[in-house]
């Protein structure tokens, strides 16, 4: 199966030319036959934090329309994040959480599948996002795979691509904002996560830069001994990978991992 | 404080050839001023499997006592693993567990402060190795610091760094036999497990070659951001490197990994 990363350049809350902007890559990564295409985390609005409020939408809202139209008239897979506005968040008993949500999506055929809201922020995130509470892998009915969805901060806990293991991810996908100085970290980390868990990994960076930071992409995508399939460098790019699904299951089966786990001890 | 791998080829079931040339390689380092040596995985015979029996020994051995004399004398701390002689092991109840351990032990001041028995087995090492049924940092008194010791297969586990950072590791050491064809995911795992708990490691790994396999080295030394310090070729040597211990806080300290775990939801 061939997977893409569609590494974009984000402009800061310009909803309308982000959704532009990813759609216009994910368009050349179909046309390259891309069947799996990861955007990076918040793709469609930067950390906007300043307008918040205005730039988040439900998971029925038009940037997941949008995301499902493009997904229908290619059939193929979309999996990235979005700012979520939560449902409830008026209600006077929850006055002290975010009314918002960093949600991870994923859409097939044209359908929400499944959803994963981040379970480990980072910094001022904490401020303007609510917690998820789930880790679960989405079920990708095309293929018989389940995906093991991850929002960036969560690379840096080992025990998310863990849970999602133990629940049957057949891959993982994370969608990241990473800035330039955790670029080396979050690249040796986002590995480890493929290779601890036997697991191919499409990990999707951010390009380009706004007010915050500079964001040097290196999205990659690799296979369950960590070995690199592709690589971006720092541009805007979509990049294409093929990922061997007849490999999954053997390299899970080499000297596994997972069997061999000892929670009681842990 | 200047740490040391002692990257040594092991000659097999030869543990008088082994241990000479660890002290060999050790005074090296000491003669560099380091103060803290790891030597690789069951340093004193490899995995001597036709004969195990006879070269497997209790901590209270002559091996731990020759280096007890090393660490005496030249007053350092010195962290790796043997293969231990199980007491008990003749024991009728006791039939179907194997009357050895893979043990790791940290030697400080002439002492033999802690010990660490391997709990993730690889292949073969089940038939000849009982589980460990701990993991616990080791207390060093000299630096005031908590060493977290692995030994080998266990690196692939983020569980078992994981549990020695919560109970308060200030460093990781681990002591590894890892051959050609794993090289590079041991490198990349190593390096996680610093990143993700923001603790510096200590990175023995064998060099050489033996009947089973190319042992190619690569030991290192990182930081808590997993910066590399030193790092070895393939060739045996007694590598070192500088680690910070004022540094090892204040990386903790940078956006806390360890504070923001959700254990409730994995």
């Amino acid at each position: 199966m061939k997977a893409a990363c569609i590494q974009m350049n984000i402009s800061l809350c310009s909803k309308k030319e982000n959704l532009e902007r990813a759609l216009s890559l994910a368009e050349e990564a179909v046309s390259k036959e891309a069947e799996l295409l990861a955007f990076p985390e918040v793709f469609s609005t930067g950390f906007c934090y300043d307008h918040i409020a205005e730039v988040a939408e439900t998971a029925s809202g038009p940037t997941i329309g949008a995301l499902c139209d493009f997904s229908k008239e290619y059939e193929c897979i979309l999996a990235g994040s979005m700012i979520e506005q939560r449902v409830g968040a008026e209600f006077n008993s929850e006055m002290n959480i975010p009314p918002q949500f960093n949600l991870g999506f994923c859409i097939e055929s044209g359908k929400l599948v499944g959803i994963h809201r981040k379970t480990q922020l980072y910094g001022l995130e904490k401020e303007y996002f609510a917690l998820g509470e789930d880790i679960h892998p989405i079920r990708l009915k095309k293929y018989d795979l389940s995906m093991g969805l991850m929002v960036c901060n969560e690379i840096r806990y080992p025990e998310v691509s863990r849970k999602l293991a133990l629940e049957g991810a057949d891959l993982l996908v994370s969608a990241s904002d990473m800035p330039d100085f955790y670029i080396y970290p979050w690249r040796i980390m986002s590995l480890s996560r493929a290779i601890e868990n036997q697991l191919p990994h499409i990990a999707c960076n951010r390009a380009g830069n706004d007010r915050f930071s500079t964001y040097p992409g290196r999205s990659f995508i690799a296979d369950g001994w960590g070995r690199i399939l592709a690589e971006a460098g720092s541009e805007e790019c979509a990049l294409i990978g093929e990922i061997d699904l007849e490999k999954i299951k053997e390299i899970r089966q080499t000297g596994s991992i997972i069997e061999d786990r000892r929670p009681e001890i842990y």
